[in-house]
């Protein structure tokens, strides 16, 4: 086996250490077993042999997960039962290890019975598609393995971290301000939640909320679940999350609200399911008479920024405090990338957070240790998620993160002719964003908008549609109820891989699965 | 430039739709720019293009940050000073996007001037060195790039995880439970923080804190700062963190501290910098009694469990209530990967951090939705953590995994007796686990130690000895002071490229860059 990839590997790559004529053989051990009886003068693992495994890896990787995970003559996802799946995955971890070709085929298992999220007829999430030189970023980030926390251990990546977080912050219109990349739009909103009430009461870091009042969080009726997540894990409780229509306007008497004292509002830039935008200057006249901070969950909408035609969708965001933006939704950066921006300047980021642990975060260090951002996070150990995003700008540049937000845009408008056109399709709503929200209504439902029951047989249409589609494995879609209405289709179209055809091909299939319903 | 690419690259692949004979073809677009003028009947990115990209970035990879990565007669840094450093990356990010060759210049310049965490002489962090099967299981899990919430859209990896998860639990001793992959080991720990409040206090979650009398937390001298970060986080107060001894012993009156009413235990397992442990009996007697918590943080220590010789540090454990473990350290799956574990089977997770999201966790879908793992998790998408633990698992096996930490305490041995045989190193404490702390006494200081100014002279010999290594880039280790100690080092001995020469090389190097001191 290891004679077989060392042959093929020759043919890949001259210049590296897998070649026994190269620099670093010296530190070779014997070529086989990978793990064996020690010799503590060698090293454990032979990195030629680690290398070969990881390009024979590779090879796979390109093949199942990007060829044919894009190729639209494959399927989005091969459904199995969880029972059949976990047997033919044979997930048990046992006391010894396995042959490299075995470890290949499991790559191979897991790749095939992965959902294709790069597939161009995956409609499912707010991410679709990939772009590959952000997944380049991905791998270099993966293969240098750092920590986001000091200069000492990620110094281009502390400096790169800035320069992104910089050049985002502009595009929400702050010439300066300050912001972390965190895990996920949830830790980002929670952040922001965070640094909001160690504004107004800078004594609940050491305190605790006993030396609060009562506090309020405002939010509107469509805003994401993570905001009632941040009050439950930061002490302030669900019920004292109050949802209110700012859709249109705002009319909220917002100095005390039964009883309790406000101090946060929550305005939401692309909701999730209908990717609806918050009017953000009457929020802001408001938090601005009443000295709220003001928070933009801009996770999904904050990319509509990059683009001159649709960015006015978040007019007035510059008068925000703080912004969450996931660039692994639209811009497709691959999880996880999401950034939260603040206006402040007064270091509120690192007084909130630090905990000055003496050991990364030394003062006697020889370089300038504001360069440490570590204690700005609420983590310590953080995975580097700059790269991928700074990669991929640096490659298609402003101009090009521009068209690929207009042109999903322009995807929209078209799906949503083609549904007009089309018998059966009822929209919900006019999409302001690139969330195409709709019921399809089988012949036999058809007309009978009036009959008692008509809610309930409704409901239970896309549930079996995608059942049908997951199945048989042509695409994927999402569908939800919300407020009264019964569970609707939630389409979204931001594949860079995605083309008309896609769409149209979509429509046919929920034609076919469904005509019978 | 893309000939010459695709030309390279025919030799490596023959079945993968770069090819113009494969299926995938009639997807392409021109070839060249990537990005223009649109049409909107083709996907903007062309796959085979960025799968060239990609093949070519992955040479780079394989040769800058993997062989030279690892290979002693190469730097383990390049120190440059952060203004020259910005310049060298030109970090800017314009409104073009720039050729693919420039990209890749880009890459190899990340990879020159970032940190090799990955170099036999990389001693820093509580990480260091590569597992190839582990990072492979990384470029998989970003290729896939799914979420880790749904069986829809993580089939494999819902299982995956819960396998891996199970199996953690089984080396802490619990037959079940349950548990979740976070991202770091801070996190892992607030979620213990959480749950433990939301058991003893369930109505937190609505109601806030206003609802509970004050609490109070209980954790040694020496554990992790995350404690701290979570107490300000979840609106408990670092005031209301009560550090105790409990090295050796335990002593304290636990029932009320202070007029706050004890709910949580955090003990830990493998301390930063010393790798102590605290004695989970005793800890565990008290817990019981008094109904606490029992947190045990062996984010570093949690490792000792494959190891049939060095368990015993863990004694106890089972007992715990809630157990942290980040295989991103000792294991060297890569950042990140932490594991929160729990003993409960109440569904504690769930309850406590539930937001019931109709968009995501319809209770109408067509498979059992107690698969649709997201809603345990203060997360919405959670990027997949489990995949390159479970592949690396695979082949190495549990006894590989054994091989590894015991090889660290062998290492660990060595090193010690090569300091006590060389005059200058003076070991803080005989090391319990694979932290080795010690300070370097230059020869102008040795038999000083009753001088007034010792202390003084010798906190300024680590950071001067740091700055020369880290110009010179010959190797990285961390120092820090402690308690009444002055700057000392400490010397992280995991890494599976490691061997004895490289340990003597950093003793013998600390000679060179401190002797004149």
């Amino acid at each position: 086996m290891i004679f077989q990839l060392r042959y093929r590997l020759l043919e890949v790559q001259k210049s590296c250490c897998i070649y026994p004529d190269s620099a670093c053989t010296e530190r070779k051990r014997r070529p086989s077993p990978l793990y064996g009886q020690q010799d503590m003068n060698e090293p454990l693992l032979d990195n030629s042999e680690g290398q070969l495994f990881l390009t024979e890896a590779f090879k796979v990787i390109i093949e199942e997960v990007l060829c044919k995970g894009t190729d639209v003559k494959e399927k989005v996802c091969e459904w199995r039962e969880p029972e059949e799946l976990a047997a033919l995955l044979d997930l048990e971890l046992r006391e010894n290890g396995e042959p490299q070709h075995q470890l290949l085929q499991r790559i191979r298992d897991v790749a095939k019975y992965s959902v294709k999220t790069n597939h161009p007829r995956f409609f499912n999430q707010l991410f679709a598609g990939v772009d590959y030189h952000a997944l380049t970023g991905r791998f270099l980030t993966e293969a240098l393995n750092t920590s986001q926390y000091t200069y000492e251990v990620a110094p281009v990546f502390v400096l790169m971290e800035d320069e992104v977080l910089s050049k985002l912050r502009s595009l929400v219109g702050w010439a300066e301000g300050d912001g972390i990349f965190c895990p996920g739009g949830t830790m980002s909103n929670m952040y922001a939640m965070n640094v909001a009430r160690y504004r107004a009461f800078p004594e609940v870091k050491l305190k605790g909320m006993w030396s609060l009042p009562r506090l309020a969080v405002f939010t509107s009726q469509q805003s994401h679940y993570s905001v009632m997540k941040a009050a439950a894990f930061q002490g302030i409780g669900t019920e004292n999350v109050f949802k209110v229509k700012m859709q249109g306007h705002l009319s909220l008497p917002l100095f005390t609200y039964q009883g309790a004292v406000p101090f946060f509002v929550h305005a939401t830039s692309g909701t999730t399911v209908q990717g609806a935008f918050d009017p953000l200057e009457p929020i802001a006249d408001i938090c601005d008479r009443q000295g709220l901070w003001m928070h933009v969950d801009a996770a999904w909408g904050g990319s509509v920024l990059f683009s001159k035609e649709h960015k006015h969708l978040m007019r007035g965001v510059e008068r925000a405090d703080s912004v969450t933006w996931n660039p692994h939704k639209m811009m497709l950066t691959g999880l996880q990338c999401s950034a939260i921006l603040l206006k402040d300047t007064t270091h509120l980021l690192k007084h909130c957070h630090s905990a000055d642990a003496k050991y990364l975060f030394q003062q006697d260090k020889f370089y300038d240790t504001s360069l440490d951002t570590g204690d700005k996070s609420i983590q310590c150990g953080r995975k580097v998620d700059c790269l991928k995003l700074w990669l991929m700008w640096k490659a298609v540049g402003s101009k090009g993160l521009e068209e690929r937000v207009d042109r999903a845009f322009t995807h929209t408008r078209y799906l949503v002719e083609e549904m007009k056109r089309r018998e059966g399709f009822e929209l919900i709503g006019k999409p302001l964003f690139v969330n195409v929200c709709f019921w399809f209504i089988p012949p036999s439902l058809r007309g009978k908008e009036n009959s008692p029951d008509y809610n309930d047989r409704l409901s239970k249409v896309a549930p079996v549609i995608k059942e049908r589609m997951m199945k048989q494995g042509t695409m994927m879609l999402g569908y939800q109820p919300q407020g009264g209405r019964v569970n609707f289709f939630r389409m979204i179209v931001i594949s860079p891989q995605l083309s008309h055809q896609d769409m149209t091909f979509c429509l046919n299939e929920i034609e076919r699965l469904g005509n019978d319903l």
